[in-house]
């Protein structure tokens, strides 16, 4: 081998993605358009989806059954709603090849690792975030190349084979994300603040708006409203499975608007100013 | 004449922009290039905006002397903050030709109708207000087309002459505006629930996140603090001005937000997803 020679991108045999809706749909149409996977199989309840992720390109094969399409696969990503990944991590694990990588792509970590160490200490089992979800949702929603320049966090914790992690991380930077570590209990604070609750903000000012004031919305309203389209179902999951976390970023917004209303209310312009000076400053930190 | 020819686009021979930010500029831009008007002149008070709105095509003519650019106009558009529209609308009446048309852009109308009636009473004044504002402003930010398919509220009182009416909704309409009629107070009402609480909300949001989870900021938050960016000066005035009803829209939303809080509070899943599902109707009915 000359020095200068990089090492061929490891292609995997098989790959086995547990629930083909916008990120697992996403991931297999990068695995399989990248030629990063030989085979991708599907795994869902539906057999519509299922057809529909083919159709797609998301996929190589397809089943309805879980312990059928993982007892091949090199690596095992769970991408069901939150509230499904413990389970169907344990049931993967019990049914995949002992050398198997599982990882998933829930928007909570902390139960969903404690339920997996505890009840699944051998699996091979490192925790993922792709921050890249949206408001749609579905195997009709993926599109390639959806983790490119986005942030993965990744949960390993003291159980974590450094090995295992490793290849997670190359897994996911092979897909063009950004590899942010953080503890599950970390991850879960933050993301209650920066995901969960704009969430539960832009749900409470579509709720709040009049049917009748509608027709005057504009780029303000539809873009502070706009993940409240996101699938009521799933996120009912995720902020019942954060809902501590949740919680306390909604006690701490509150806190922020009732300073803006008392600012308001006293008229006190220079104070109203001075905040809406200090919001822009973070908004503007952060681009468009 | 036959029968089946449209009449020709009526050409102004002058018109005055007071303010030429974003949406005085971008009304100036669409003029010229329609071949709406022979003569744009663009007031303002620095020098640099208005040699700024020159080089963007905006207008033809600028000066920092109101009376100076009004003296020869048909038609003045009003651009300024809010604060100071009903003080420019009189300054301009007192300068402008007794023929001259005077509308603004001001995002509340009452106020500012109230004082112009009062103090201006022979002014031909109609109001109105373009949903067309976003979070940057100034020459810079304007565009052509700024006005195609958005809504512009136009608000005539009983004093309002039918005529003058008429030729400010033929002025937006020429812009590619869809014009909605309401009254001042009822217009305050509507865009303190649709534009100002939003504004406030979007502005809670992105303070009441740490500086240390931005990195952590995906499209969900990024979408629902977008407008948080806009004008502090230019928004402080809007909501100074607009406050009884951006009071009253605070505290509706508190409510609804309290609701979804309470849900999650008391682990009650169906309501939780009652309120969601309620909240993702009320935004799908608008789209992206």
């Amino acid at each position: 081998l000359r020095s200068n020679e990089t090492a061929p991108m490891k292609q995997w045999e098989t790959v086995a993605i547990v629930g083909v809706g916008l990120i697992g749909g996403s991931i297999g149409i990068d695995l399989l358009s990248r030629g990063l996977a030989k085979h991708v199989v599907g795994i869902g309840r539906r057999p519509e989806s299922l057809l529909a992720a083919k159709q797609a390109g998301a996929v190589t094969q397809t089943t309805t059954s879980l312990e059928e399409g993982v007892a091949q696969a090199e690596l095992v990503v769970v991408c069901t709603p939150v509230g499904q990944i413990a389970d169907d991590i344990c049931r993967t694990f019990r049914a995949c090849p002992d050398h198997a990588l599982i990882t998933d792509a829930g928007s909570t970590k902390a139960a969903i690792v404690a339920e997996v160490e505890k009840l699944a200490p051998r699996a091979r089992f490192v925790g993922s975030h792709p921050l890249a979800g949206g408001e749609k949702s579905g195997p009709t929603a993926a599109v390639p190349n959806l983790f490119e320049n986005r942030t993965v966090v990744i949960t390993p914790t003291e159980k974590t084979d450094a090995a295992d992690e490793a290849r997670i991380v190359e897994f996911w930077t092979s897909l063009g994300a950004k590899i942010v570590r953080m503890s599950p209990e970390e991850h879960d604070r933050a993301v209650a603040a920066i995901s969960h609750l704009p969430h539960l903000t832009a749900s409470a000012l579509a709720e709040a708006t009049s049917t009748e004031d509608l027709p005057l919305a504009a780029r303000g309203w539809l873009d502070s409203t706009r993940i409240a389209a996101g699938d009521p179902g799933l996120w009912k999951q995720i902020l019942m499975v954060n809902r501590t976390h949740v919680l306390t970023a909604i006690a701490r917004y509150e806190k922020v608007l009732g300073s803006l209303k008392a600012a308001l209310e006293n008229a006190d312009e220079a104070q109203l100013e001075q905040m809406l000076t200090d919001a822009k400053r973070k908004r503007d930190a952060l681009g468009s």
